[in-house]
């Protein structure tokens, strides 16, 4: 396959793809701590249309993307009418919502696990509503994200009580789902820290322990994002593979992050080649089915025209990679690296999946190893590496 | 409380206060990657004997800390023999023991999760050996660190497949417990990295994740890990809570470590006071009965002197920030701060603990908050934070 | 010294200790990347009374904390006029003075490194002007934070042109300060990330190397800030202490911070309470005469009255920890071991602080050592660091 | 240029690339703080034929790489011409020495640092010795690495003393190296932890804040690492930009790391292709003419082979890394947004580079700028950003 590279003009998204943007991505007016907004971002309707053309499957939403905090119920009528519209016209679909318990003060110290009773039954309160929202829509998936389910002070909160209420809201608000017959499939989505100090289930992989904890454990997955689970410097590629494998990767938000800092929530492919490459590897080897969601904003520094340009490049890069992917598995050095590495042994492989039975542990008792021959074996690992290099980068 | 300091001089340790150390914590001879050891250890008896003298509750063991690798029956039962006799005379125990898999280079490429079917096969022979061996000493947990079950090259190892492979010993070698009457109670430990790249299941939260998917779930706990969960930046006092919170903290491994850097395992308390005195608060008001464990080395700067000293300050630590957490609970100005902040709810605290029914989501629907009311309530954290500074100062 | 806390009511911040605060550190909003201001702060004038009342020294400021962009003539000096009545009536002086050069758009791909001339030109514009104003209100240090100064799109940017961008404003600026007779002293702040992706010149220590590439090197200093060095896991304590020993030291910002994350500007205290101290002990020991400013911020989840408690609680902290450095200085058991470990060598210390000749080069080479008995000495840091634990923690 | 590979077999090292390995390197065992040795290197003449072999142009070491610490004149003299013997006929050279201070026990507190005026004295002699091999072998540069040159215990050495006496040692020596005609360029390599929890001067600005106060900083630059660097997550692209302004870059250590955590020391191109290629063209476009040295390591898991490939692998990624930078200069459209960007200003490049004059400031304060209107220009940084993509990845 080497050198062949005529099929590359053809990076344009399908909606077979699937690919999902957040309103509040190419809607994000450009501030950050140090500055306000730059940008006056285009109507939500508008958005819907651009992506579209672009070729986006579908756009995600937080209840306040659309519906402004406090908005009369005739309001909100009359912008979900227009949003809807827009939607039907552009055949975009709305796979996901959300509820924003961060904007607000009144969620400064977390909403969910707030220490104030009458924060916590608001925060219910406006999710509930917001799934209403969301199934109107045709959302199927919904996902929580803890946003100030923190703490700066670790005297201000109980971390033990805070996870009880936190179980007691999802419980509460997964049979709210049922009983209105919505089916919401939940994802949980979890950072270490940023807006506060330290945020309680920082990881996927706290999500997933959480989620074993909750009375209906078979409604919930999770959401990872790449920025996040970088920011805590720990590879995404496996915190997916971990989620996936446990049959639990419900969503997925992808973007660009450098570890160790801010959430920087760049463009898709900013960051770190070759763990995007495995990504892309692993969601398309495995058959995931669901959106690949960007979760990701334009720079602060992007005109309107650049803005689209972030969104274009977000879905440019998945299908390079994708096509890198295949070419990987094509590749028949690399497959043959591959195949050593994972000979089949006719002996070893039946005893080491079967199920313990103390005739086989016996068995595998009674086995004799050379521990030095087994360590002689060579791992041409420096080789494969190399050979990923030169795949990404085009020269094989 | 202030300035009642009459009972300082007492930080003395109890066999009560269950603490215990790793053979290999006052063994360690103080190599590290850019030098050779620098002490001789004295045997694992004299380890025994020393740390009896100092108030320690027990120690624990991987087999090779006691064990030679490739020693023969007779050596292994001579050597077992004599530290036998060192406990009985100290009077400390073997809560706890592990495997060593990960020093031999057949190892180098995991034990678990090796792609050779032949290291696996041979990491489970060596499990059972030490899970005799431990038996054998009395153990009640078993610790599994899988310092090798990860990556440098992402392409060598399927991370799908490698969760399998984990899962497959793991389940294997609970049941051989089982058939064996050892009925330990087993903890998984988790580390983001080093000596791999990356290592799999990285933090305490994808191990309680993980463990969701086992056959026997309820024969696994954690035992996270001080240093682990800091390298990667994490709140180490929310990781212990969550998994207290879930039933699953079966193990703890206490030292010190500063955040995204190198595998530290200073001296308890090293770093971070105000991390660890919440931890302490967490573990003595939780009435979590298991022993405290060091997971700790000596610097290599100290002498055999020093190690001493090194394994004392660990103790005295944690007996200094316990005497912390009392002084706290006892504060009537934090205390009265906490009841402010905690102030029961009569309508709505039953409401937000209750079971959902469709009549209390109605009632909770049907209520009126003021957002900005709430948003205005004082939550005076900075002050809490500055008297908790003071406390742990010593000046209040 | 044990158990003698008969003065530590004491801790009243006084005009000697010489603590400042900038403007808008007390007079954060609370807004964060997640949530708009939560609190309407009181007026400049009113700060500077509060702050005044609690004991500070000083004030400091950016242009625009005081004066509004785009200002006319007569607005910014009625401003002036009652901001200096508010300095007279209480006191407090305007020690230093900086620009802000990252809130405006125009801004939003730095300033002094812009690709743009026109903005590189408006930015010396300015700076200019602030100096005026800084000037008018006694300012001796002038701080520049390159805020703006970086990348997150490497191919954006070239960083030799960059930092040669950088020299040309400073030199230049430098010179008007000296023209216009203002004979500021200039303190460079270093920051490795937020809100760009990479900041030019990110440490306390690139600031030093490039401060030597400057016309008027002599002119220049820096300004460390805690939060700053610590985001990238540096030692603040030994970043200041080069500073310090390169009589570089011009001003400092206080603040807390957990390293590996967002920029916090929390509570001076807050995180990491050896470090501080030693912090403390460097700045007092080594009779650092400037002021000690607080660069941080309340929490977002304080309301007025916390944020005087956060205000309190910085100059309470900074004094409860140097009255531990006055007993550490007067600790004979710490003392005694840093005697023994810096115990003077007759021979060895005139010739290794001796300037080279030929002959004392002769006289060390012609010296014989013995590495094994030097390496055998001992050094008990366990100990030491335990004895700093105890004094720290006030039961010593 | 798009899609013409023709060329992309040649990736040949050439002698005139001047890539360089350290001895330690391709001869490194693969022994790391959980497990021992794996390989037997082979000796330091085969190392230098098999690298002559590769397109290698020369090797760097330390003292001890080739002979061993505490041998006698006789065998240092017998191991030194076998090793001329092996240069001489592979015709590799040996551009860089540099002394080992970190093995042998009695620099486990530090060389230079050491609070032991013994240990200091001793560290000299030994530098002195190893500059006299250096020059024996045709070495031009000299590398200082304190290794060991910090603390993890903050009591237990002054920074401030430390700060002086690694002054005075490297006055002294850059004397020695003067008086005995070897006239060596000298280059100071920053680390900021391991195998120390904090090293001093941690980065390549703090070796170049420091190189300002030497006697002769004018024989002084320093040698960037990637790896070192990155641990702090700081860009190393800009940090070699940085010395590479300042005149500065006297040696660099190329490898691969990822962010926040150990010592990896990987193959070059491993980790972060784009930041890769930024240093690549930097080294490229800035005519940069010294060696471009690996200072890496194969994985524990490589076999001998193994070995080889990754030595291989480093040169073969540099080499594409710099063709890609040729593209990138040739590629229309990425050089029509940079001349936008860098659109010259006929009025203001002149004054903005001028020194200052009254006339001149006054020039510039008179000038009027629109700053919204400055705001508002166009800064297309993700289109640009996603060209980058597409060219590393081989689709342009």
């Amino acid at each position: 396959m080497t050198g062949d590279l005529s099929t590359m003009a053809d990076y344009i998204p399908q909606k077979t793809d699937k690919f999902t943007f957040g309103l509040w991505t190419v809607g994000n007016p450009g501030a950050d701590p140090f500055g306000g907004p730059v940008r006056v971002p285009v109507s939500p309707p508008e958005r819907v249309r651009k992506l579209a053309e672009l070729g986006a499957y579908g756009v995600n939403l937080h209840d306040n993307d659309l519906v402004p905090f406090g908005a009369s119920a005739p309001e909100r009528d009359a912008i979900i009418k227009e949003f809807q519209a827009a939607l039907d016209d552009s055949g975009l679909v709305v796979p996901m919502a959300t509820t924003n318990l961060f904007t607000h003060p009144v969620f400064k110290d977390g909403a969910f696990t707030s220490n104030d009773a009458g924060v916590r039954a608001f925060a219910r309160q406006k999710v509930m509503a917001s799934m209403d929202l969301g199934a109107e829509l045709g959302a199927k998936t919904y996902v929580f994200w803890g946003g100030r389910e923190g703490v700066e002070v670790e005297a201000s909160k109980d971390p033990v009580t805070a996870t009880k209420r936190f179980r007691d809201a999802l419980d509460f608000l997964a049979e709210y789902s049922l009983s209105q017959g919505y089916n919401f499939q939940f994802a949980l989505e979890a950072k270490p820290n940023e807006p506060r100090g330290d945020l309680f289930l920082p990881t996927v992989g706290a999500m997933l322990g959480f989620i074993a904890t909750l009375s209906r454990p078979d409604l919930f997955g999770v959401n990872p994002e790449f920025a996040h689970e970088t920011m805590a410097g720990l590879s995404f590629y496996h915190a997916v593979a971990q989620a996936l494998e446990a049959g639990k990767l419900f969503h997925i938000d992808l973007n660009g992050q450098k570890p160790g800092r801010f959430d920087q929530d760049l463009r898709f492919g900013q960051e770190d080649y070759k763990q995007n490459f495995f990504l892309v590897k692993l969601l398309e080897d495995s058959g995931y089915a669901g959106p690949k969601h960007f979760d990701a904003h334009p720079l602060r520094t992007s005109d309107p025209d650049d803005v689209w340009e972030f969104a274009r490049g977000c879905m440019r890069s998945y299908l390079i990679l994708k096509e890198k992917a295949a070419r990987f598995n094509a590749d028949p050095e690399i497959q043959a690296i591959w195949q050593q590495l994972n000979a089949p042994d006719q002996t070893l492989d039946p005893l080491l999946s079967a199920k313990f039975t103390p005739e086989n542990a016996q068995a595998l008792r009674g086995m004799s190893f050379d521990a030095d021959a087994l360590a002689a074996k060579p791992l041409p690992y420096e080789k494969l590496d190399q050979l990923v290099f030169d795949l990404l980068l085009g020269v094989r």
